[in-house]
């Protein structure tokens, strides 16, 4: 079985395993306050340019935008984020279980438009409104497309011409990072997010995301925030070790790219033998629309999502490539379509 | 230095993260559907003799905690903790985050009391007051004291009276099933309470809980209430074969066996050389009394938990004894006092 | 200055008022447990033919809406409303302060389309999305729109196929049911939600809103729900007693017809003079497109809201009639424009 | 039936409804944006010394208490109260559902102890806790007990060196400034406290309790966090101006001082007739110790609480006098005893 269905699938980059199994039984302080997690939280802030970003370790995407966000907010505070975001969709309302409302977007590729958060600012201006404070992005967005520095530089500004915080979720970005066009890196998100993760789960890492809070006002007790939704990690130490061996000589990129040029294969390939895609392909993910016939005959030999219907006889499904995916496995797939 | 600080802080037994390794690059479905969480699910309702329990897989204790009250509660219904109880004291109101209070009964030995839960129920009767719901116990309790099989029993009929539900955090789980002491398998607290965690974390695994819910009426959409505490691991199947290896063949038990022998020595040794402790030994966990001046010395060159100031020039400190823990190590500190 | 700004801006009918200076220093019952809530429960499990209803009373509508939804719903569930609905937009997240994500269908007047809830339903279909479990209608709508009863059964049937809630916002309900196409009256919305609220603040009671369950499933314990939210009013028999006024001899349906009737004779004249309404009138809320320069002279001498900038030169406006607006007043607008 | 159960269950001091009944018609402006609210707030701004005091009307002291604590409260703070408060008791957990957690310190008369609020902020010390941010403090208590003007300045000083805010349920503040020993005035405790509430309800209100903020960082956006617990009443015009009629030539105060004159002679009266009270009157709230059998045999002619059983065959009863008992009252009640 041909295995394209997503990039959380695998345990670990074997380079990551190994250092976890080098320090097996090297005892460590808890709670994140170890030699491990310092030392990486220091190659992190020399790396993103910021001496005095806070760094934290967190286990899961939901639980770090949760905690994250209940932690920004006060509770009339609302969060701006596309319709399509992930804490919009597919977080069982985890967010508004902090008692916070999300104000949602629609967008034509996954990316928030600077113009549309103006209007939603605009219109949200009574004492029986909430206030929107924060704007939620993912990058790769949720159909995979990727933020170009300009548009990140124009939702910041945008972010100061309405008193608001900027976060990204970062769950795919080693495959942001990775894209043909990103024209970016680590310390240019730290210079525009107020807040953001670097996730690690999905590419590479067992377990762990690294979260970054560049604005001081955010900073102070969000290690109690991070207890009180259970995101306060015992053994911080594997989070922080792991973290240390992606990000040192820039194996995170590396995996990212690695899924990107594996994306963008699968999506030329797709392409020439005449399929459409329902989105551009800009990362790891791809959307072909294939006939339900088509579809039914590959899900025996390919697990994938089956994404949407169309209702006119086609579908959309997702592939997605992974650091772990080869170009063999890319060529397997083209040659069954 | 010698170690004797707590329970987590070295990563995973080797035989646990030799499976890691050994499964590292097998492809799994995702979020606990994987056939090596249905595979140790079905081990564990053999073990406990229950085939139609619920086994979740949740990575931290206090995420475990938050979504079990949070999942099994109405919002005006309450907890009956002891006052020593980990939600009570260390989990920054994690679960009055989630909406709910808790109502909290002093002991003399962290363990709790039925009659103490009868007058609790009987006091709170109208309805500008909660109405308690569940109680929450530890097993082993903060101090380290382990609960009998009649004591559950007890507990179990006081429920059943008062219309409450019975939980038990397990954290130390495999300290209590390694006492001396204890007179009760895995099965025999499947049947007691309503819902109970078999803490992985403190005891062999890397990282991951395994949560038993016996109770019908507490299983429907479980799953959406762990997504929506952040508590949903998308890579599941990390956490289902540690339990596997820890489980199977009763390495786990064995594991907390060592520990609390280890706790034994430790204490009988203390006590033989004439120092007091706070609370009896029943599992791995020691609170010696001494002198201020000797805490200060030992701290030079021991790690641990300086409890509590005695105010009378004598302190109380915590020692844990962990399965990494070896007879020499405590030798080394007998030695020392 | 001419008032037709909203419909809750003079303190109270006159003859519920007498009926409170009537019974001003009779001792009573707290906690609406006194004669006249029981009275005027009774009388209205009379009126609905319903003698299993459970009759609550709570000052304020928000109030009413979080304590029914907080109590009605577990954490991971979820609400359909309108784009436009009250708890979506103008209850500052009143909702999701409870922990609970609203499902925002658009409309084209303000009335949930049954198609739209069954689509909702659709695609909410795995464990990390929320669960719809109620809808949420105001009646009338934000728009002054008026269900009718065919419309009202369509939606129970669509909440039937869907295992949800029926819930039904009635600050308004008044003015719905004095309107010219409704063709049901309070024992048909008893019959098909499982629960709603007759709003007394809107027409003619100082304060205080009648709510009605009808759903067995949704009556233990609401009261402990009502004193959580803070709505539970100690001073009951001051609501009690003004619904006995309002809802004895028809006063409450009358009062509403009587807005009704000043709104369509608004809505008339506006008409007759050229002008176009934004949303068609069926109760006492008329909405008129002015251009800037006439909406600017009439705020001179009149009092009322200004809804929406078209950006062509014209604005919509909100005009609302109310139980003390007069026949001569409805003239003086109209001699204005 | 002779009436001493509570001070809440008449409808309103005669001089306040005929203030509604003059002003029934006139229009005002909704959300307690009227001249009626904002005279009031003028006058108690000057009463108390504070021109820039922010007021704010609200019905029901718990719906007063869960918004203030909403509002002022970071998610991981908690409230230092006595074991007896009432946010502690009676609220069915309402400041819990807005995710906070309690501390309470056991009291003798039900005040709060400032070397007790020193101990629960000394033992809160690390990010696994809960950190302590606010005391909340009822006056009068609810055994009926009232602060000295040194106590509450004792207060003071432990919150400005346990860096808290102070804040003073007054439900029933007018029994505290009417008391014999009361050494204060408005001024004094706007001057103490960082927020408070003049309680309505209990004394001479129809409905309606004013909030004032005193400390400048409370003050923003307080309305958007009464609006989404449902605590920004539409018609505030009704509350702010029963606050004239109550405040403007101490009408407040005088009812207070009649409860506890009528409070200190029904004591008195007990004592003389050789029974003893179970918490020393200071207010309007008696707490005798009878027989069983007396209590039974009274309960045939006097509504008064039932409070506690002291298993001895005799019980404590709780007696509230109010603003509208009368001396014939008290004396028709001791020549029953």
């Amino acid at each position: 079985m041909l295995f394209l269905k997503n990039d959380y699938s695998v345990c670990a980059h074997p380079a990551v395993l190994d250092e976890i199994v080098k320090n097996n039984l090297v005892y460590s302080d808890s709670y994140c306050n170890d030699e491990r997690c310092e030392k990486t939280a220091a190659m992190v802030r020399e790396q993103i340019g910021d001496p005095d970003a806070a760094i934290h370790y967190i286990i899961g995407g939901t639980l770090v935008n949760k905690t994250c966000l209940a932690a920004f907010l006060k509770p009339y505070e609302a969060v701006i984020t596309t319709v399509e975001g992930h804490i919009a969709v597919h977080e069982t309302g985890a967010v508004e279980a902090t008692g916070h409302r999300l104000l949602e977007v629609p967008t034509d590729d996954g990316k928030l438009d600077p113009e549309a958060v103006d209007r939603v600012c605009a219109i949200h201006n009574m004492d029986q409104m909430v206030v929107p404070r924060i704007i939620y992005i993912t990058n790769t967005t949720e159909p995979g497309t990727v933020y170009t520095l300009a548009e990140l530089e124009a939702l910041r500004e945008c972010c100061d011409r309405n008193d608001l915080l900027m976060y990204m979720d970062g769950a795919r970005l080693a495959m942001a990072l990775g894209a043909e066009k990103c024209d970016y890196d680590l310390s240019d998100i730290a210079r525009l997010c107020d807040a953001f993760y670097i996730g690690g789960g999905k590419c590479g890492a067992l377990a762990g995301e690294l979260v970054v809070i560049t604005n001081d006002e955010l900073k102070p007790f969000f290690r109690q925030n991070m207890r009180q939704n259970g995101a306060l990690f015992a053994k911080g130490m594997i989070v922080g070790m792991q973290f240390d061996v992606l990000l040192r000589d820039g194996l995170y990129q590396e995996l990212g790219r690695h899924c990107d040029e594996l994306g963008k294969k699968l999506a030329d390939g797709i392409k020439a033998k005449g399929y459409k895609l329902a989105h551009e392909q800009e990362s790891n993910m791809v959307f072909p629309i294939f006939t339900n016939e088509m579809v039914a005959e590959l899900e025996k030999k390919v697990m994938f999502e089956d994404w949407e219907d169309n209702f006119d006889g086609t579908r959309v499904i997702r592939l997605v490539t992974s650091w772990v995916s080869t170009e063999d496995e890319v060529n397997e797939f083209l040659d069954m379509i």
